[in-house]
C-alpha cells in the first residue's frame, strides 16, 4: 500500500535521504522547506513548497497546496540545524525548532492529517553524566536551547495526540552523519582543512564521546519503527548499538582522509560549546526490540561519511 | 536576610497567598500581572505592574520598572488558569503558559536576575494509569495543552540554567485549593449552586481521584524547598502525602456546606474534559526529604477551601 509523505525541512540532509527512499518505494512525496538546495535537482519534478513554518501565515497556505493521493504521513524534520548558533540566540530555536513543530501540528488539525513522525533528539535528556540514557530516563533537563525547543515540540504534539493526531512517533536522534552534508562536525572539519591544509583546530579537548549513526541506517530505522509500532504515542531512541567514538578519533579520521600532514590543535574543556553534552551513552534496546539493527557502528558511520562529504566538498 | 520577590501572575490566587507570606517576612515585593483583582486592595501600596508577559514588548519594560533593594527571587506563577478552555484553543496555553515563561526568562537575562522559582504542574507527566508518579517518572507525554506548555517552559528554563540562570527551582503542583479562588472545581460547583440550589451537575462520572493541597501548605512548601535545595536545577513534586479524594467526595462536601438539598448529577466517563487525567497517584518523597510535611491532607484541604470559598462568594 502506498503513502503520501509530507516532509518538512524537506530539502535538508536527512530529508534528501528520506525522499530518495520514498520515491524508490513508488510513494508520493511533497517537500516543504524555507529554502531549496541545489542537490534537490536530483529529484526531477518533485514538488517543493517554499514556506517558513515558523510563520503560521505561511504554514497553512503551504499545506493547502497538498492534495494527497494516498494516506498521509507527515515527517516533521524542519528545525534549526546549527545548534551552537542557537546557544547565543534562543530565538533561533524558538522559531525554527519549536514554532515549526507547533505550526505543523496546527496545519495537521486544519487539514485532517492524523499521522506524524517527528525528528526529536537525544538533546532532550540533558547531561546525565555516566548514566546510560533510555526512553525512561528522567528528569528531562535539556542544557541547550535546541534540546529545550525539541522537548517543547514533543510536549505539544503529545497533547495534540489526545485531540486530533492519531499516530505520533517521536524519534530521538543521535548525531547523524552522511551526505549531502550541510552542517555538522565532519563538514566543519573538512571546511577548515580546505582553508588551511596544515592545521586542524578542534573545539574542546577532543575527549567528548558521542554516538554517530549513518543517515541510511537512520532512515531505515524510522521507516521500520513507524510501521511496527501500535502505540498512539511512541518515543524511541535511535542510535548505533556501540557506545560511540571521541571527537579525537573523528578529527584523526578526517585528517588522515583529507590532509594527512595537518596538525590537530585541541581546545580546552570537555565541552565543545555551551550546551554540548561531553559524554553520552545511549540505550537503544527499544529500537532493537522493534527489530532494527544498524548496519554500521559509530566508527564505520563516521568513516563512510568522511569519504562521502570529502567527495561532496572537494 | 531579606529578599526582593518579583511575582509574575502576581494577582492570582496562589500569588495572593505568597505576597501575604513575603510581606509578613518584611521582604520587598513587586507584582506583575496583566490585570488587577479587587482582593489585592488588601495590600496597601503594593507595586502592581500591569503587563501581558505573553508579549515580549511588554515584558522588558515591565521588568525595567523594578529596582530591587535585596537579592532577587523571580516567582513565575503567570499561566493560563482555565485548563479546559486551553483544550479547545491551544493558542491560550501557548501564549499564557509558554510565552510568559520564555519571556520571563529573557527578562531575567536582560536584567541579570539569577534565581527563579517556577510553578510547573503534575500535568507534565500525562496519563500513567495506576503508576505512582515521582520526579523520575518517564516518558513525559502530557495530554493537555496546559501540561505541554508547562513542560515546554521547564525545558527552556533548564537550558537557560546552562547560560545565565544560577538557580532554577521547578515545583510540580498538584491541584491547589483555598481562597481567594478565581477558578477551579470548588469555585465552579459553588457557582452552580448559586444559580440553582436544587441541582449540582458534575463533569464526568465522579470517580476521578486527585490530590489536593491547600494553598497555605503550598506556599510553605515552596519557600522551604527553595531555601534548602543546593542544586542548580531542582524539580520537585508538591502535594499531600495521601492518595487524594474523588470528585464525588468533593461534590458531596460542597453540597453539604452550601445547599444540602441539591441533587448531584453525574456525567459519563472518567474524564471531566479532554486532557483530564482520571487517576493520579503522586510520590512526594523528595518534598518530604526536604523536610516538608503538609499540615492538611486532600480531604481536609478541600473541606477548608469549601468553607473559605463559600465565605468569599456568598
Amino acid at each position: 500500500m502506498n503513502n503520501t509523505h509530507i516532509i518538512t525541512g524537506g530539502t535538508g540532509f536527512i530529508a534528501y535521504n528520506l525522499v530518495k527512499w520514498a520515491l524508490a518505494c513508488g510513494d508520493e512525496v511533497f517537500v516543504i522547506d524555507r529554502k531549496n538546495q541545489t542537490y534537490m535537482n536530483y529529484f526531477h519534478n518533485l514538488p517543493i513548497i517554499l514556506a517558513n513554518l515558523a510563520d503560521l501565515n505561511q504554514t497553512i497556505p503551504a499545506f493547502a497546496q497538498i492534495k494527497p493521493q494516498y494516506p498521509v504521513i507527515v515527517w516533521h524534520l524542519a528545525a534549526n540545524s546549527d545548534i551552537p548558533a542557537g546557544v547565543h540566540d534562543s530565538n533561533i530555536d524558538y522559531q525554527d525548532t519549536f514554532l515549526t513543530t507547533y505550526h505543523t501540528g496546527l496545519a495537521m488539525k486544519h487539514y485532517g492529517f492524523k499521522t506524524i513522525y517527528f525528528a526529536s533528539t537525544s538533546a532532550v535528556y540533558g547531561d546525565h553524566g555516566d548514566n546510560i540514557i533510555s526512553e525512561l530516563t528522567a528528569p528531562l533537563m535539556p542544557i541547550s536551547n535546541y534540546g529545550a525547543m525539541k522537548l517543547a515540540g514533543e510536549a505539544i504534539l503529545s497533547a495534540f495526540a489526545e485531540q486530533f493526531i492519531e499516530k505520533l512517533v517521536m524519534f530521538r536522534f543521535p548525531n547523524v552523519v552522511g551526505a549531502p552534508a550541510t552542517h555538522g562536525i565532519i563538514f566543519d572539519l573538512i571546511h577548515k582543512l580546505q582553508r588551511d591544509q596544515m592545521k586542524l583546530p578542534v573545539l574542546g579537548d577532543g575527549t567528548q564521546r558521542k554516538s554517530y549513526l549513518h543517515v541510511t541506517d537512520l532512515v531505515n530505522a524510522m521507516v521500520l519503527i513507524g510501521e511496527k509500532t501500535n502505540e498512539k504515542r511512541t518515543i524511541c531512541n535511535i542510535g548505533p548499538t556501540d557506545n560511540g567514538i571521541t571527537i579525537k578519533e573523528i578529527a584523526q579520521m578526517v585528517r588522515d582522509e583529507v590532509a594527512p600532514n595537518a596538525l590537530i590543535q585541541y581546545g580546552s574543556g570537555s565541552r565543545g560549546w555551551v550546551g554540548d553534552v561531553p559524554k553520552f551513552c545511549y540505550n537503544v534496546d527499544k529500537m532493537v526490540g522493534f527489530g532494527f539493527k544498524p548496519t554500521l557502528n559509530s566508527k564505520k558511520s563516521v568513516a563512510l561519511a568522511v569519504k562521502q562529504i570529502k567527495e561532496q566538498l572537494l
